[in-house]
């Protein structure tokens, strides 16, 4: 079985995670986790989102963060953008990557963002022409792929048909999410399969969630397509607003905990992701759902219990 | 990719699991939850062990859970015997198949049971003939097949000699385990090619903790090694004693979350599981490790509060 060398690393704890977090976190907090995960290695850690404060009140600080945020030479700070105003207020602090969104599926799409799947695309033209004049390179995080909280099951070939959609709208690579990480590891490998013959592999990134329990088994099934981009979350940062108390995002401690064992290079330093993780998870005053990091620090602090 | 069409799942939450749990669990909760098991389906379900209660004292019941739990016909309730006075109390209990235990590390084996490994086989060899004599079947487990907090590293040659020893001594499964969680998929893979190059397939379970969030992709693993027997634990009960608060044995329900995606035969109802697990995590006053028994429960409260 042959598996990449090396795999890249999207942070999205920053946003995607603490999103979905209840707890308030203050602006200078965000800064500091941002900057420790780059600090860690990272070298792509999504910073924040341009959006209706109403919607997402724990974003609504993103132009603080962009304006006090330290950055590091080689690493991208993509922060969402839903539309153009969104997209100005990205510009004007500071952004130089940003990510747009659509669903895979009709009911979803509906549900959150108040239109079809053929008019949010439509109405990312001008985002879409905007950061392709300014030389801004934008992501596209494309929701649903494996099943939709509202239609149920999700075609694979819709799937493949959106992420198309989104190369065309201009976006330098797709993340396929798994919004309410239902799917298991045949079903993502089908997914992969089926959209890997529309858009190049390279341009496609794999989103999961962990809410039951097959984040890290479907980043190994991934692997074996030939998949190298992963999104992952910190501490596990997120939830699943479709399933209250089940768990967020895949961990970023235990993806990369499985990359070393097979071998596979992603520059991170993973001691590092776990105290920070820790940390985190004390701000919020949540449990650290990095499983990986728990017992690397659990591990760590025996060591030192005996003189290690 | 050919995976196997049925796969057994060898229950151990009422031993393995329970045994690293702090809370105390009265025999009635015991018993009941035994029995839960077997009825959503279950066909091996570990029910105990006659250890010294000085040593496991959550074990100290196991003579009065065999006393009072209803037997389903079909189904298999062994009971861990670590010499032959455990193995006399089994079956005057009414215990008609038994596991016993080695370590595939000299350092756990000295640790764990004050004996070596070659020791510990020996003095298993009386347990051995008695259960021939009385044709009672022998489960062996092997632990810390990936990792020894003691040794480090364990060679999968080490893993090999010491399964085949087991075989010799006439188990008829070897269970091999991950005692630290600590392996990799990749790593998983090399510990079956080696060890199956001595032992048959068939007679190999492979048995994972979560404690770093691989349990799940290294059943993936294992499945794609034609490893068709997992042992799990509802709700994910256990612990980690070498990492305090670390993740337990690999949750049944995550287990046979996944094992229905991949379209496996399990003949277990997971919705039956998945209470029982959220049930016995309420009486133990933890939350509940398996993230899609939550998550499927979530969704079935969200479905009737919305009067689906």
């Amino acid at each position: 079985m042959s598996l990449p060398r090396t795999v890249r690393i999207v942070e999205v704890g920053a946003r995607d995670g603490l999103q979905n977090e209840t707890t308030e976190v203050p602006t200078a907090t965000k800064i500091e986790l941002i900057e420790r995960l780059a600090a860690a290695g990272l070298r792509t850690v999504e910073a924040g989102a341009f959006v209706s404060p109403k919607k997402v009140p724990q974003m609504a600080g993103s132009k603080e963060v962009f304006r006090g945020l330290e950055r590091r030479a080689g690493t991208a700070y993509p922060a969402l953008v839903p539309n153009m105003s969104g997209f100005e207020a990205a510009i004007e602090a500071g952004v130089t990557e940003i990510a747009v969104f659509v669903s895979a599926s009709e009911g979803f799409s509906q549900h959150n963002i108040g239109c079809s799947r053929a008019e949010s695309l439509d109405r990312l033209r001008d985002v879409a022409d905007a950061a392709a004049v300014r030389n801004i390179r934008m992501r596209g995080y494309l929701s649903c792929i494996a099943g939709c909280p509202y239609d149920g099951a999700v075609a694979p070939d819709e799937v493949a048909a959106m992420a198309d959609a989104l190369v065309a709208l201009g976006c330098h690579e797709i993340s396929l999410g798994d919004t309410i990480g239902i799917g298991t590891a045949g079903q993502i490998r089908n997914i992969i399969e089926r959209v890997s013959a529309h858009v190049a592999l390279e341009k496609l990134a794999m989103h999961f969630h962990d809410t039951y329990g097959q984040g890290v088994a479907n980043v190994l099934a991934s692997l074996q397509q030939g998949i190298t981009t992963f999104d992952s979350s910190v501490a596990g940062l997120g939830g699943c607003p479709f399933a209250p108390g089940a768990s967020g995002n895949v961990a970023t401690e235990d993806v990369i905990y499985l990359l070393a064992g097979l071998g596979i290079e992603t520059g991170v330093d993973l001691m590092a992701v776990a105290t920070t993780g820790d940390w985190i998870s004390r701000h919020l005053g949540r449990s650290n759902a990095a499983r990986a990091g728990k017992a690397l620090l659990a591990a760590k602090q025996k060591g030192k219990a005996h003189g290690k």
